[in-house]
């Protein structure tokens, strides 16, 4: 995907008549540009969902403008809740990570390629074994050993990494640790995990080995926010591995890495072009 | 999908400033209650399509009347090539068929299951194998038997056909024969074939022979809109399935079965739907 | 797939040496021409499972002294389990409905196309839409209503058909009404159920409602055998198909479907083409 | 896949009576403790191909004794081709590359993680990009400019370092190079590439633009055998990934690096455990 100096608002308020106009309407009084919008109405709900790029070339507002001018011209009579993102901010992002390294690799690798747009400032573990691929890739690594009686600790060093980096976003690629109600509270919608099952079956501990005994056919992975509730924040995105009663369980495990890799990546870079919006316990998601 | 008393807006036109605004908001003007709207724009042939969905209740204008407002507000100003449709008159279909049956069968049962929203008012074949199928479906039967020399005669019957039952779309579901180039033209974007490989890949006559011989791991079926240039055309909609060394010829045409009845079925579906754009020989499919 | 005069072999018992030398050896004494070897063992269970098919044509063997022969010279050495399968004597099915007729119009076209080769001889259903359906494939149709109150009853005027039928094969092809455990005693994998949804997730009522609120992003089909506990038995293929947020219920239940009819048609097939094991609460298939 | 002491024998000869049964029963005698056995029976060419695997422990012949009694005990009897491999001699690979380094990173990834075993002695590239990925991987790295001028000079040393390496396969991970007929004849069927289309579609140069302008809704990638002709040698694996009108080119060359990662991953993998056959223009592939 080509650079672009663009734009992007992503808006959510109870559906109304009127709202794309009153949307494009404004953007096009300011000489914008669209390079694309996506809209959905949640037909349960009543809530309008939208996302509209546009180039910043010839565009009239600058941000500190934007603000003021878009909520006491548009926002306002519709009650929206939105935020604006410039893809030339790209957004800050913490790996976390313990000792399976496929899915960082996998992250780091698309991030130089250029397909991952994102400032990766960090990869946080519990482990060792990711210093040396993060090395590799110029990305500062983290070794924060965490024990149940360290944990509380742990955490607080992790938080203040986070802080410090500014990090609009947390990655966990297989942190084997459960982060605790607190710090999940500091970045809501804001820390992406991949578990490795086809959520809801198989949520919690060791699912290969739960799918391998109840002699599914497809296995999968899942990408997801992370809430207080293990396993049951917001599915981003899904894939799944066919597989046969051949493959022992270890087969199953390596397997499921590509689909855990997929999954991951493709949720990543959709939080990273602000392409996700929450509704409700799912997620819009405009690809 | 619940029947909608909706009006679907089908756009193209040179990409310019303004445009989602300036349909988006004629349609607020005149009370539309927006159920959907999906854009796009060609980066390489700068051209803008896009495709709007409102319910019509509280809607302020007529089908006359819409068309002359519509083109005098905002399609003159863009240089837009537009057309409304609406969802209560559903398209009238012709299936035409050969000796396979199970595509026929297919969108037939779909059509019952009210999956496919489409007024099928008649099947034409060949060949007389349809004809208990057309028949349990209410749908009536017209055996053409086609051969060379019969062949300009056949289409001038079908052609009275199709006139006579005012058909909008003509869909090839595995009609083993090519029509002439002044029946493609009577028709333009309104004939969809499903095409038994993945195109352009064994194109022309035995695709399955020639994917067997080939050794390939995946077979395919392509639906497409029908130009002069066989399987060329435009197309529409793709789908694979997974063979082996296992796979003899048999099994290939068994297995790809499945694939053309899901790719035809797709696509008739998105056409009936009004889903389907054409953006030089591409298509753009709105869902 | 060519019909054939061939003798399917399927055969379970512990590991040992010598296990397809004893198999193979006493097929080509008696002059087998094998078509095909399949041969699995469980690294857990330590069992061993096989699937020989060969051609009749100058088998030394008549079917009855087969079984004796086969018995003293290999089966007793190794403790096994054993069956033995003609391909020209298709397996005699029955299909439960109630009124969802997707699965049955699937099957019994596929039957009517020859690629099941089952000898279908009655639907059963609680309600009478299939009755026109069967009708048309000649199928004997039976309309047997179950109430709470009448369920008793109902299973046993069920088993009395199957039984004068000579019934192989039972299946579900969305019937919404649970057997009960005497009934699933009598046909022990025996009966294939299709489950709307990706089990082990969504098992029970209504897993299309549970997907959507859950807002999973792959919906998913399971066929399987079944057993006294509901949605539990060995599972024998999975089918899944992408949603996203487009989707409302209505639409995955639509999509769904294809993920149902194809699941359903490969596990029917599979069976009676002999082509599926038991391995404790697993299925081996043998494709 | 658990780390075995295994040995693989693969057998080619025309079809018999008795082929299963010979092998087996030497097996057998010997000792071996059978882990697999795959088969096939190519219905047109009437060729025999098998796959043994099995356990040395308890087996009665050393490597050099068992070519002499197999080919005396069974071999010369059916006419078979044959050769036999050991797992604790993994293959000895070369990995040739350009500026595109996702498969290259993927598979020195995978062989990391234990996925593939097998023995990556030296990565050859006409660029220097790939120095610092293999340094890390701790693959030898040699930088060999092609010109059109240096080019037979190139193939000298690229074969003298083959050889001197003792390599068995060759893998072309995205080599921007065409070999010359010499050097592809010196490993016949051991030089895997992977070529970025759904072969037979796109074949040669720029395969994702034609398949960009022709309007595709599913890209794909082809692990093959090199064979003289370009584009044209036996196929081991493909994959697909589906795109839509949104897709632009770039979009497309992203997506389908993941699809050419799986495919050449996969047939990496199959032919290092020696698990393809090659059977006239295809391969048969036992997994």
């Amino acid at each position: 995907m080509a650079e672009r100096n663009s734009a992007i608002l992503l808006v959510r308020c109870p559906d109304a008549k009127g709202l794309v106009a009153g949307v494009s309407g404004f953007l096009y009084e300011h000489g914008a540009n669209i390079l694309s919008t996506d809209e959905h109405r949640d037909d349960e709900t009543r809530q309008f969902l939208m996302r509209v790029e546009w180039d910043l070339e010839d565009f009239g507002l600058e941000p500190g403008e934007f603000a003021r001018a878009f909520e006491s011209a548009v926002a306002r009579r519709f009650g929206m809740q939105w935020r604006v993102a410039y893809a030339r901010e790209p957004l800050r992002v913490a790996v976390f990570v313990s000792k399976y390294l496929h899915c960082l690799s996998d992250l780091l690798h698309r991030r130089r390629e250029g397909e991952l747009r994102a400032d990766i400032r960090l990869v946080v573990s519990n482990h060792e074994e990711a210093a040396a691929l993060a090395g590799f890739y110029n990305v500062p690594f983290h070794h924060i050993p965490v024990t149940p009686a360290s944990k509380a600790e742990a955490e607080r060093r992790q938080l203040e990494l986070l802080e410090r980096e500014e990090i609009d976003l947390v990655v966990l690629a297989r942190y084997m640790q459960v982060l605790s109600p607190q710090f999940v509270a500091r970045y809501p919608a804001r820390i992406i995990n991949v578990h490795h099952s086809f959520l809801p079956a198989f949520s919690g501990a060791r699912p290969y080995q739960a799918a391998f005994e109840r002699g599914v056919k497809l296995i999968g992975a899942t990408a997801h926010y992370v809430t207080e509730e293990l396993d049951e924040g917001p599915i981003i995105e899904q894939e799944v591995v066919r597989v046969s009663h051949r493959d022992q369980l270890a087969d199953m495990i390596e397997k499921g890495r590509d689909a855990e890799r997929l999954a991951l990546a493709r949720a990543v870079r959709w939080h990273t072009e602000h392409r996700i919006l929450l509704d409700g316990r799912k997620t819009v998601v405009f690809v």
